[in-house]
């Protein structure tokens, strides 16, 4: 089985190293537009054979692991060049804009559209491993468009990842993921600027910071040039919980300022019920 | 000798622990506004006698690790019935209403004002344990006002606990704590807020939480008790660097409404420097 992995950064390195241990006869080919990460990749083991896009027509797997701004010309692209019967995964962090360029491609029954809810703050092909998938959730998108073999395939491959599957449609995704991820990054890279501007002026600030700081800016270590698109694609429903975060800080600034610490405290009581939410989700790195 | 704990929680209760540890011959005892904590403390081996404040007389040591606003009132009684030799540890996360509140007091060199920046999202005397302070910071403030021999001491105690020493004025402290804790937790309290708002209406979107969001909002599990009196008594910084927090949150909204990606490129690539300055700190939980 020919698997090709475009962009062999952590997502589809990590997949590519699982689909190695569990498809032991598959050949994986890696296509990436940095040349260093590709050399990198095949140094690590991680592929076998360095391809390109012209190589699509022997593939049996496609996994699509690129920037989402790529990969919506990229997609069509790849399902120009597949043979009838190849797998199309893609799994980048927003699909309606995905799920909207290829809609009208005649090989849009190839592809399958999802979002496995894996990673870290660590990108290229260096901080791939295997298991980076197990017991994390996987959003499926549109199911329904995907041709059934091809569905049959990639959830065969997910079960073996051992991975929770969710289906969603393209815009729903969107918007609640804009909730409990993009958000989370942007108010970790903002809360890190805010910190380094006060460093320049004072000195020694970050030598005083625990593991809670570490915890809320672990995400603004994240690579520029995978987010800056998933903003720009995601632009309406970040807008939107951005003004609900910033609505909700000035609120509670405005409770410091007029010495109100019984409703500081009941608010800081009531968010606390976030910790029999999380009790209820298994995260793993 | 007697070691007197006020507040076993997870500062005091970590502590206490070690002490005894590193002290086998120390009798430790505990004092609690809450009964239930203080039988749970006796019950768990963290202390050997349950006390009151009318035993200190007979301490040689005591650690005061109680809410801010409970330190200001309670550290001079403390000072108040403490026999002249011994040595009393506060360990708040705020030092300059603390310091301010004991000024005058004729014991205050037997005090020395500390903040041990360790700590989780977890509190009361079960989430105390060994270690907690290995490697962590911890912030001497107004070292000169202590005297010689009760300085001793707490070094002593602080070098076999092995953590790095900084020495701080307390307003010094209280400005850049705001930035590196007390801003986290806010970011932290609010994130979760928004969260939790929007799923009333929307339904699931926990459950395509990754361990991102995990992190970003760990610290919105801390204890009210404990963090309101700090955003009370540091009102003021934290004022400051909420609205430079905010300011930056607008502009980066901004930056997406008006598709300035370029310049959204470049803010999270110079925010990624984070990575160096984190690289550089050691974090232990």
């Amino acid at each position: 089985m020919n698997v090709f992995v475009i962009g062999i950064g952590l997502i589809g390195g990590s997949l590519a190293k699982d689909i190695k241990m569990l498809y032991p006869q598959s050949k994986l080919f890696g296509i990436d537009s940095s040349e260093m990460h590709l050399k990198q990749a095949f140094s690590l083991n991680i592929i076998d054979e360095m391809a390109s896009m012209d190589d699509l027509y022997k593939a049996d797997w496609v996994i699509v692991a690129v920037p989402v701004d790529v990969a919506v010309s990229l997609v069509p692209e790849v399902l120009d060049k597949i043979p009838s019967h190849a797998l199309v995964l893609e799994v980048g962090s927003t699909k309606a804009a995905l799920c909207k360029a290829i809609s009208k491609h005649k090989n849009r029954r190839n592809l399958l559209a999802t979002h496995p809810i894996a990673g870290t703050e660590f990108s290229g092909p260096k901080a791939a491993h295997c298991g980076l998938f197990k017991g994390k959730t996987n959003i499926i998108c549109e199911i329904d468009k995907t041709a059934f073999p091809i569905q049959e395939k990639a959830l065969k491959l997910f079960a073996a990842l051992e991975m929770h599957i969710r289906y969603m449609k393209p815009k729903a995704h969107d918007k609640h993921i804009a909730y409990v991820s993009h958000l989370s990054h942007i108010s970790s890279f903002m809360l890190g600027k805010t910190v380094i501007e006060k460093e320049q002026n004072e000195r020694d600030i970050f030598d005083l910071a625990g593991s809670g700081f570490e915890s809320t800016v672990r995400l603004a270590k994240s690579s520029p040039a995978m987010w800056t698109p998933i903003f720009k694609q995601n632009k309406t429903n970040i807008i939107g919980c951005l003004e609900e975060y910033i609505r909700n800080l000035k609120q509670f600034k405005k409770l410091i300022e007029n010495d109100k610490y019984d409703p500081i405290f009941k608010e800081l009581e009531s968010t606390n019920k976030i910790k029999e939410i999380l009790n209820g989700i298994q995260f793993k790195q």
